[in-house]
């Protein structure tokens, strides 16, 4: 990528560090502030930017503001059996959602099964990183979250329940681990790049300001209003997300409802869901790991169709992005490195140094 | 519904007793003839013909065949802390199913959390008839089952998992029991009826024999390669299903391949996976219920699409449908009261009755 590029290259190490000294500039213990940078990469490294260094901002921003809490507070509100739940009292999302899938983990060595709730929550992203601390852990990890409202349900005009997102990792032996990781509604970034292109968007995925289906894209981001994906079913599922999520815990319904975009000082008031399951409880471990690559050998040796290259499974993608940009560094938008230089003026932290490879 | 109509009316009671006495005769021990019909007329009083009586005929064939044991054998391979794993050695599905449920509930109130799995299975049409039993002992209930291959991944051609359904029920209060009952794939049902009704589908239900996209309903049946719903993300939540059930309990991947349509001869070959929740130890039940009513209300309070009468939530038909069918009777079509009559014959039972209200 060339400098003069609206992007500019990266290694992680360089981000890290740069990330983390803001993190901890602003309050946030070191060791947090290193997850929550981990996390981030772990996206960059995946070629999935919505959910890359781009939310180091964001959050210190939200923890300026007040809605996140720098400092982790988390009161214990049951841990017996194989079940525990936090509140999380806006904590950083991610500090307590990797506490989870620990104490989650723990359990499932003990039951076989683990399961850890979180309510008062803040955003987690991405999703997948607490379930892949999983299949690490040779165990079968899920997760589950409700987000504010932006989905209707089937026939209705208005946000309801949010894209609530599932995901579900599994370890395997020489192939990568299957990743599952969705939300239940279209997504808002392909409906941005539409409206980026000045192309339409299909009628499926979005309301007008008159509650009917637009295929305007800047329309479908002023009103918010994103279908599920595949009609009904993924609304359904993203209302089990609700149930197994904000009901069963206690938290707010929908994240105490609200627009998709909230203001920086207002609380995220999210609710999250925990599993793991340890593989070998049922088989050894490795029997399992060859298990998966039988499986996901056959996904990938299905015939194919005219055009198509090849078939990915689940996650394999973004494995494949990591290898490429551990290699070549991480192109990252110039906008998100401007916004991170003002940080490191702002609270006095080195700048994060000057293109790593783009020359 | 008049006489002289594809359909006759019955009574669940007139129905229950003509297949309990088949099943008995044909050598299934009394009780799990009546939870194999119980299932039955549950779908049946939901307006789920698919998974109603007509299934009776079916599994009759199918022990006669010997694709499926008639009196139950199940190996309990793992019972210990919150997991267990039964081999079902091919009996009755809706039987093993049952007590699977059955166990997880138990495991769920000594746990919290308890997770069975059953392989070697057959069908448990309707999948929602387990958490369902979970919902009536105050828990959520979740299912996952894997089923015989027919959704290509995404860019393939050939179908290589099933349309691996999942199905997740919780108590409310005053509204309905929450239901989610989904398989992965476009409903055949739909497609069905397209063809008899001589329509086209969507290009996004089904390939042709080319392996491209088919718009002929016909055709879509004749290869039997449904899409996923919504497209790559509902290909990756079955496959995230084949790993919960198949790869993790031992079972045949994919069903142990082959057509949608077996003979009857021929095996299931199924894996499940049962899982329970215990509310009560997140939150006094009666708090569950009223937090559940909060949030089916204000699904249901959304303001409607133009044309739009009612929103209704997941469940929410079946059940109203129950209460319509309670009163009025089922309608079942003659071609399945002829094949029941036929096995009465064949088997010397009492034929089902003459139409209880189709007059």
């Amino acid at each position: 990528m060339a400098a003069g590029s609206t992007h500019q290259v990266f290694t992680a190490a360089v981000l890290r560090a740069g990330c983390v000294s803001l993190f901890e500039k602003i309050g946030v213990p070191r060791e947090d502030g290193e997850l929550f940078t981990d996390a981030c990469l772990d996206s960059e490294l995946r070629g999935e930017q919505s959910h890359g260094v781009r939310l180091v901002p964001v959050h210190l921003a939200r923890i300026k503001a007040g809605s996140i809490r720098p400092k982790p507070k988390v009161t214990v509100l049951l841990d017996r059996g194989a079940c525990a739940l936090f509140d999380a009292h806006l904590s950083l999302g991610q500090v307590v959602a990797a506490r989870a899938m620990r104490l989650a983990i723990a359990k499932a060595r003990e039951f076989g099964v683990g399961i850890v709730g979180v309510r008062n929550a803040n955003a987690y992203a991405s999703a997948k990183y607490y379930p892949l601390m999983a299949a690490k852990a040779g165990m079968i990890g899920i997760n589950r979250g409700n987000t504010c409202p932006m989905m209707p349900p089937h026939g209705g005009a208005t946000p309801i329940v949010g894209n609530n997102p599932i995901s579900i990792a599994a370890p395997a032996g020489e192939e990568h681990p299957f990743v599952l990781d969705m939300a239940c509604a279209t997504a808002k970034e392909k409906i941005r790049q539409a409206a980026a292109e000045g192309r339409p968007i299909p009628p499926e995925w979005a309301l007008g300001h008159d509650g009917t289906p637009t295929t305007d894209a800047e329309e479908a981001l002023a009103t918010g209003v994103l279908l599920p994906f595949g009609g009904y079913k993924a609304f359904g599922l993203a209302a089990s997300h609700e149930v197994l999520t904000s009901v069963l815990f206690g938290g707010h319904l929908f994240c105490a409802g609200g627009g998709a975009f909230r203001p920086y000082e207002t609380p995220y008031n999210g609710s999250q869901f925990f599993q793991a399951i340890d593989v070998e409880w049922f088989m050894p471990l490795p029997e399992f790991r060859e298990r998966m690559d039988r499986m996901i050998r056959a996904i990938k040796a299905a015939r194919l169709r005219p055009g198509v290259e090849r078939v990915y499974v689940p996650g394999e993608r973004g494995f494949l992005e990591m290898e490429r940009r551990r290699r070549e560094g991480i192109p990252v938008h110039s906008g998100t490195i401007a916004d991170l230089r003002r940080w490191a003026g702002e609270l006095g932290t080195e700048p994060i140094g000057g293109p790593a490879s783009a020359t």
